[in-house]
């Protein structure tokens, strides 16, 4: 029987990567996972006690399909404790992680046919999404020269070569970490303003960032220029099984997404959404603060250590909890340096070849949002297995 | 800035109901409920205890993008229990309720442009869902003479008509209630196969039937025929908050579904599929079975006083929780109805115009989800208040 060409995506690298690792954990082996996106720890403890509350008292029927009212108006407030930005409660919309964000996003902003820009390297799914529902995907080539970040001459060249319809930046970035300075959001905001192209601004990484200049510029502030965010409990709050997340949209995308949301998805889980209140508490604050402490950690051993793994160059690891390096010196080729060192020294990394099909062959990433020991431990392995190669 | 054409789905006149009906309950009146697909009863305690113990215990991280393995298992055995039907579970996936669960199947089986068929009256989501995607929905006009199902004469005319790529029942359905006959559902399914129609089975409602030839078919035996089955927590269960679903999928589907799962979605929510595990117990069997028996009896009470409520005709409510009745004989269509019958005796309906753009303004559709006495008092509301008009 017909299967659709839309649902030809190509597999993740990384599945087989995961499966054979599990494999090897099954059989024995002390296996050292640094493949997944996502934070060891898991929700705080005063998220999980209002989740265990409400199991004896709530009810947990479907909630209004843009997510309750009180969830709503404590992301408002987070806007305005983290950004100093003013957002109506009336703007924002709970969604099922930022995957559901993503999939309500593109279908209330993008009809088929419609081309949408992002950064190669980037996160798969963006695209795959986008050719599921029948949109074009522009991929803009993205180097160190721009901190992997797409740049307003890449924009025009896309624009005046064939038309565009959107863009969607992410800062931090995934694969890479980089992040994109206030200025540049600035100039990419105000000029998809100019040439009504959809800005949409993956910020699921905001608060997980390094160094001294830490400020993260939100599109929450641009909606009145047709600006949307997507954003996740997933990351900071450290919630990726509760599939919880939500948008900040402009006035034109309020109704549209509400009426595909209570078609596509009904409502998001609604234990995660009460439950997730307390994810804006002090309490909650600091346990995640505390994870990215951690992080910060790990990703200073790992830095220390550059010489000796040898990736040139790596992308600056600006935020999130990715170091995206260049393993070509090794001789080998991503998914083959992937099995080899799972196979040979137990580390389980990521093939660049999920998030860049041009020149991933040439790039692993590794995720540091273990255990500190663990990242140290891997680093010790892969070093020593380099040196077999 | 532009907003897609997709995304111009109508309204849900049901929404403007629950509006209504709120800021009435907030004024102090007591508004009696029928409006909602939803049990009043939520999930049961043991499914409640085991998501309270997981709390505690579990990281609650992304799982498989299919759902994880004993959950599946437990899946499978259901089949096995329910249907004695042998079901592979590497062939089911678990879905964010059926709305992740009818997604994922649109999108692997039918491209842009391709044609599905779907009964009117009927869950208005199919079709949107359908368009928001690009696919071109052919209404099939059902009425009393076939129980508002399709038939294959029915479909015969779509196909030589313009082509047919899909066809999407349902039984128990809503808003009718009614059920498709095991011989029909089995002439349905080989002349799709035959004419290479992808079948999609909505059994949502499954093990809420009343009478006594509740015998409900599965698709789920007819996958080698290249049928899909889209069931869910949410009814039977009433774990409508917790948004978990399932798939039985053809093997031509397995392998695309899994690919867009992973892109549309990730995971389906973690502490729901490990809590729901707990749903296959012989107590939550009970309870569920308990809540089926509560609404026999509000369906009984319903049916005993069709006279004097004078909705002609009613589907025949084989299953689900819906009366679907003609209330012509007012003389008033169904939204007026509806927003009468909420200011004036504070009882809240659905207009039929929701599932039927073309005859639902004679008709509404009421819930007999909520606890009987409710039912039985929302009755004794709307006979008097009709008689007023």
């Amino acid at each position: 029987m017909k299967v659709s060409r839309r649902s030809q995506v190509p597999p993740f690298a990384v599945m087989e990567v995961l499966a054979a690792a599990n494999a090897r954990r099954a059989a024995g082996h002390d296996v050292l996972s640094l493949c997944a996106g996502e934070p060891s720890t898991g929700a705080s403890d005063v998220v999980r006690e209002r989740a265990a509350d409400l199991l004896r008292t709530a009810d947990l029927g479907y909630t209004e399909a843009r997510g309750v009212p009180a969830l709503r108006a404590q992301i408002a407030d987070h806007y305005r404790r983290w950004y100093d930005v003013e957002v109506d409660p009336g703007r924002i919309a709970v969604t099922t992680g930022s995957s559901g964000g993503f999939v309500l996003t593109f279908l209330a902003a993008f009809d088929v046919g419609d081309r949408v820009a992002l950064a190669r390297p980037g996160y798969p799914a963006y695209k795959n999404i986008l050719a599921a529902l029948g949109c074009e995907v522009v991929e803009l080539d993205c180097g160190p020269e721009t901190r992997y970040q797409p740049t307003v001459p890449q924009l025009m060249e896309a624009y005046y070569g064939g038309g565009l319809d959107g863009l969607i930046v992410a800062s931090p970035a995934n694969p890479t970490g980089t992040m994109i300075p206030p200025a540049e959001l600035e100039a990419l905001t105000a000029w998809c303003f100019e040439h009504d192209v959809r800005l949409v601004s993956d910020e699921i990484y905001h608060g997980i960032a390094y160094g001294d200049d830490v400020a993260q510029a939100t599109a929450a502030s641009s909606t009145d220029r047709g600006a949307v965010v997507v954003n996740s409990f997933s990351k900071y709050w450290a919630m990726t099984g509760w599939r919880l997340g939500w948008l900040v949209l402009p006035d034109d995308l309020v109704a549209p997404v509400d009426a595909l949301a209570g078609n596509v998805a009904l409502s998001p889980p609604a234990l995660a959404q009460h439950a997730g209140i307390a994810a804006f508490s002090a309490e909650a604050y600091r346990a995640a603060a505390d994870n990215v402490a951690r992080y910060a950690t790990s990703r200073a051993a790992l830095l220390d250590r550059l010489d000796e793994l040898g990736w040139r160059p790596v992308a600056p690891a600006d935020g999130a909890f990715y170091l995206y390096g260049n393993i070509a010196s090794t001789g080998l080729d991503a998914v083959t340096y992937c099995a080899r060192l799972l196979a040979e020294a137990d580390v389980a990394v990521t093939p660049g070849t999920d998030f860049d099909g041009e020149r991933g062959r040439d790039w692993v990433r590794l995720s540091f949002a273990a255990a500190p020991d663990v990242v140290t431990r891997a680093v010790d392995r892969i070093v020593a297995w380099q040196r077999t190669l």
